[in-house]
């Protein structure tokens, strides 16, 4: 690497002092037209003009905002990111990402290089895994740099969110398979220490018990959001004395992994088996068997996300506003959970 | 936003000039340890730590690397980041992300906001659309910043590049293609400006040739990497007076577009019509009729990528060194290009 043009590097060529340098380049009425002339065509031809960096110092501002998210190669957080980049991209801002690969400690160190990073504030979803404690938010939170959770999100006072309503969108796919005749209804959950899992299994578990339908416990399987991990829940569903007749996942991703699981077992969808998954990938309506799934509204959640970013931008800070958004989830009925007999009726 | 705690806010608090909280914090041993450790204490305290930025400046390195793609909701993207982040985090280095959308001003924009981030070096694959004229990379050369190309890349002289042989990836498709028996094979190429594209091209045409069979220009068309742009281009070839009987793609997405169209016009694939993408995205194996296409080893190229760049960051900027590394492709042969009557052969 080489060493970068100082504005000492300027004043020792100029033979001038570097707080003439410094007046000059930030365009101080004190300096004269030609002295400010030469000082930036010196630091041209010097390679300093990158250095925009150390006038975002002095602004506090780069306009740059991070964000940070489980993984880039799912479309629901690709598609919260384009709502995000729509929103700032008009108002100067850019947009830089890191993945955690759903791993706390990972977080922890996007989070760091973000600031070193100088970003203006960062809209994250946080990781579903690593050790129990508590984040620690404090350093980043004392900084004055805004953070907003989109998605998935830690209870912090002071700290906005948007979300959608979890418990909604998981008792509206539950219903709509009790609906579809569904009476054994299995639930593929993620981690439920994260606030939206929990809230999809409650959602859940409510359609279930408002039905009039038994709730078991030995139904809900936490399983991480990948299609190989999905295949094994199913496998140990299909497998206990009783299995279910449905099931409703929390990933797509499991959904399909399900489903491969109940095909190569020769058991029909959706007539002898209904499937929900939850999150709307695209590749559930590209399947021949197409997938049901909960819309989350990506690209406007990154949207709103991006809107409170900017209201906490322009706040002083000695304005502490606290935005909690929650949008409605919607459920797409597709082929893997819509039979044609109840159509019929 | 708030103002940031510079050295100037600890020396006032602690009434000693900013030079002693300067070399306190960077170790200087003409510091006693009492002043060092009441320069640390009160920069911590008025946190004040967050400054590596300082230290990264001094150093020359802020241990970011940055990668910019034209979309990070693909696949083949997203395990090339894989593959790079694998390889760095070792290293100590982080990984942060930016998106063109195929958008060469968004591209540039990119360039200046990571350079503003102070990242290390730059791994990318450059956009396909915008101004026609060159991009200038002169910008990022000069500061000696490394560059890396991956995938898609630039002719530029000391700029280091890991690709794979697009060309063979094209023939390999193409030929096999015609070992199933198809006689007129269409091709639905990207952006022929950009050199991958312009690749699969050739080596398509090349198969033809080589295979005796006539070429027909006409059966070429440019389509952007989207499932609803490879429905338009099928609709077209298929609306010929002599429409082809297989289509090879240099996207995954265009050919599920390719067989969107072909079977909502009672066409049976692979019996009557043979399709082939490129780049192996999940998808291709998921759907019901899974599609053949071309692996480029993401991750491998990510990985490769990085230790290109570890070489050039480890460096001194009076050596250069250019590598252009060439990765073989693999033709992953699925149900969408493999015909029963030929297989029973």
């Amino acid at each position: 690497m080489s060493k970068k043009t100082t504005i000492y590097d300027i004043a020792e060529k100029l033979n001038i002092t570097a707080a003439t340098v410094s007046r000059a380049l930030n365009g101080n009425p004190k300096i004269s037209e030609a002295t400010r002339q030469l000082v930036n065509d010196t630091a041209k031809e010097m390679n300093y003009e990158q250095n925009k960096l150390a006038l975002a110092l002095k602004s506090g501002k780069s306009f740059n905002v991070g964000v940070i998210v489980p993984r880039i190669d799912s479309n629901f957080f690709a598609s919260v990111i384009r709502g995000v980049e729509d929103e700032l991209y008009p108002q100067g801002y850019h947009v830089i990402i890191c993945q955690t690969h759903d791993q706390k400690s990972v977080e922890i160190e996007n989070i760091n290089s973000l600031l070193n990073a100088q970003v203006d504030g960062i809209l994250m979803s946080i990781s579903n895994s690593g050790p129990e404690e508590t984040r620690n938010f404090d350093q980043l939170l004392k900084k004055n740099v805004p953070l907003i959770f989109f998605d998935r999100k830690e209870k912090i006072p002071g700290v906005s969110s948007v979300t959608i309503d979890d418990f909604k969108g998981g008792y509206q796919a539950t219903q709509h398979l009790i609906n579809q005749g569904c009476k054994r209804i299995a639930h593929l959950s993620n981690n439920r220490k994260i606030e939206i899992f929990e809230k999809r299994y409650l959602g859940y578990k409510q359609a279930i018990i408002d039905n009039g339908l038994e709730f078991d416990e030995s139904l809900v399987i936490e399983t991480m959001s990948k299609v190989d991990e999905g295949r094994k829940s199913t496998k140990i569903l299909l497998d206990m004395p009783e299995p279910p007749d449905a099931i409703f996942s929390s990933s797509d991703f499991v959904a399909l992994g399900a489903i491969q699981e109940i095909k190569s077992r020769g058991i029909n969808i959706p007539e002898e088996f209904c499937v929900v998954g939850f999150a709307n990938e695209p590749f559930t309506r590209f399947m021949e068997l197409s997938i049901t799934s909960v819309d989350q509204s990506p690209v406007e959640m990154g949207r709103i996300a991006a809107q409170v970013f900017l209201e906490e931008v322009g706040n002083s800070k000695k304005i502490k506003s606290e935005r909690q958004v929650v949008l409605t989830p919607e459920l797409m009925i597709r082929k893997s959970s819509l039979k044609s007999s109840v159509l019929a009726k």
